[in-house]
């Protein structure tokens, strides 16, 4: 049970993301240490390697020292628990073993002073296509308004393979991609940079167990090899999947970066969060039956600013209007055979809710360019113009307290 | 320029895959040694940790002192051509270095007492569908036999990302993977195993080059990032394909196993082999363009063994057919900035030939069950059976010499 009344002695401010019922982790670096594990609060970093070198948790420090987190995720859920709890403890306003040690210097840096690196060494990377608003949208806008759902979409959380090599972590800074295009009267494709350059608002989780060939995950146990989540940019270049995803699905219109947020929260500071999702109708094949609720009230907001601008606010969502979860999702994955390993990541799919405003990309809140957006300084966009900058950000909610994501950040650079 | 009349003073029989003109490399382990790199000639292994750690070859032996090829491969193909010609030499009928030395007995293992592993590390796997052949065999098929091509088809190599994790070095055994199908006539999908299970005739490059996100490589470097090539058996579902891949591409249906040969035939060996592939028409776009010709005359052959009977040859295809080459391949998969790393895999797509005994797949060797094959043992077969065995073999010949990939088989299990 989290106790929301909990105090840090850390300074942490009413917005702050990273409160002490959160504690998420991540890999930072100083100019004077190297990558290392650190634990977010406020906006300060517990340099997790520093604990346990001076014997505040009893961890081998090895776990510590290093530029990824899957040696400690390895160790799954469990350890995890264990040193997040011992973390509250030594943060909580009543202890002074830390507050008050020689050491607290060397152990609290500041953010500031910091530089993220990718929390994980990610193995294979899968995005699921869940949310039914944004599914809806996108058949009502390519297809059929009447069918805007495909036959098999109720029945199983549709998925496809990613690209893992091209995930990377804010703030990041990405070229618009170029690539073959094809206009609808155009006899042939023509190459150059995408006209189309769309963000898609995800959340992705990441697995801590690695499972042999052949074995599958029941639904019951799914959680147990869900470590926690991040938010995740799915950059998409509209044009070029439109003409290359036939029969095969997308490529190269969203290999070129994908970008997540550096503090991976966990399962356990999001468990108060948990809420029920949409009702699933169709009833789902039994191995897909989860035996409890299984979504988590997580609102999410995206923000675009022009070069030189102000960032505004252009959509905001939750990570509840999923229909299907993440347990369904990594029970499908696994159902046929198919082995997992510790650092794969699982993105959502864009999370669009079903008013105007809650829709999780520019071709669906501009529906398909119709309906420009008007930013800060007046200007406006049917997709993502060189310069403008993607702001995610995620928290959940509770008595006051927030337990967040951050942000994943990244500004668009001209193509090369 | 290749001696194909250099002997070895190892023995290589004729019909060896393995001869002096090969010697493709690969990881391997005994009962007495760890896991490490070895090269293939005749049914020997050459030990190539134990060369070093001899002072026969003149590379630092951490290189060979592991279980994976990557940290060998990221040298570069000089590195790979260099200590292949020391080998070359050290190898020849007239060199009697090893062949005298008293180390000889611990360098040359006998391969009937090896145990083959994964040759590398796999970060990012890729799949093409690259052979015209099979594309239209599918097309005419599913879709339209007058309009069996779909329009972007011939004006890019398309491609789908697909799951690393779950690709296996050969002999292996694969158990049938269950998932959701879904009879035309039936109201909603049902779950159990796949009964149309089938093989992939495919081959794949391994690329040696680390690339940043943003860099693309022309097509005149694609080369230079291709480190050497294995078989792929992209085993496939055509039951659970069907019902799950629109709109975003198989999945499921393919991450359940991929089957590979355990020696990396290097490109410096596939050289003398290169050819002209098919015409390409319409032109491709300027990025495309190929300044030599980029194919390779390689045999290739499947057989099917039912459970206690002989092997019996189904198909026999060439690489050659393939419409789209491994440069063009790479170049598209980078032109928008994907990045790449040593040890990605990028197979080929089933590889069918023109005429009916050279499709690469039981899907259009039976026709989609509507021309059973009858193997040795009198059965009929649509697709693979539990208990069946599929043997796949390449070999590129030229003056009675071979140059050979050995055999990627697997062996189906009933599901769990």
């Amino acid at each position: 049970m989290t106790d929301f009344s909990l105090q840090s002695w850390v300074e942490v401010t009413q917005e702050s993301d990273f409160t002490i019922q959160n504690l998420p982790f991540g890999i930072f670096s100083t100019q004077k240490k190297s990558a290392r594990v650190g634990v977010a609060i406020g906006n300060k970093i517990v340099d997790v390697l520093e604990l346990a070198n001076n014997g505040f948790i009893d961890f081998d420090t090895t776990l510590f020292d290093t530029d990824k987190l899957n040696d400690f995720m390895a160790l799954g859920r469990p350890a995890a628990s264990k040193l997040r709890n011992r973390l509250q403890e030594l943060l909580n306003e009543n202890n002074d073993e830390l507050r008050d040690s020689t050491h607290r210097g060397s152990i609290m840096v500041n953010m500031s002073e910091a530089t993220m690196h990718m929390p994980v060494q990610v193995g294979d990377y899968t995005d699921f296509y869940s949310s039914e608003d944004h599914a809806r949208n996108v058949g009502t806008m390519f297809r059929d308004p009447n069918n805007a759902l495909l036959p098999n979409w109720k029945h199983l959380p549709v998925g496809y393979h990613g690209r893992a090599s091209s995930i990377v972590v804010s703030p990041a800074e990405i070229h618009r991609p170029k690539g073959q295009t094809k206009a609808d009267d155009a006899a042939a494709p023509s190459f150059g940079p995408t006209r189309l350059f769309d963000f898609e608002l995800e959340m992705a989780f990441i697995t801590c167990k690695q499972t042999k060939l052949g074995e599958s995950i029941p639904i019951d146990e799914a959680e147990n090899a869900i470590w926690g989540m991040v938010i995740f940019n799915d950059l998409s270049a509209r044009d070029i999947q439109k003409w290359e995803y036939v029969p095969l699905g997308p490529f190269l219109a969203k290999n070129f970066g994908s970008v997540i947020s550096p503090w991976v929260v966990t399962m356990d500071a999001l468990e108060p969060f948990r809420t029920k999702g949409y009702e699933q109708d169709p009833e789902v094949l039994p191995y897909l039956k989860p035996s409890k609720d299984a979504n988590f009230d997580i609102h999410l907001e995206v923000a675009l600013q022009p070069e030189n601008g102000e960032a505004q606010t252009i959509c905001t969502s939750n990570y509840k209007f999923m229909y299907w979860n993440m347990n369904q999702q990594l029970t499908h994955q696994t159902v046929n055979g198919c082995n997992i390993n510790v650092g794969d990541m699982y993105a959502s799919g864009t999370i669009s809710g079903p008013e105007e405003n809650q829709y999780g990309s520019m071709l669906e809140l501009t529906w398909r360019g119709t309906k420009p957006i008007t930013l800060s300084d007046g200007s406006e966009r049917k997709f993502m113009q060189d310069g403008d900058t993607c702001i995610m950000r995620a928290h959940a909610e509770k008595e006051g307290v927030r337990v967040g994501f951050g942000e994943a950040i990244v500004k668009i650079l001209p193509a090369t």
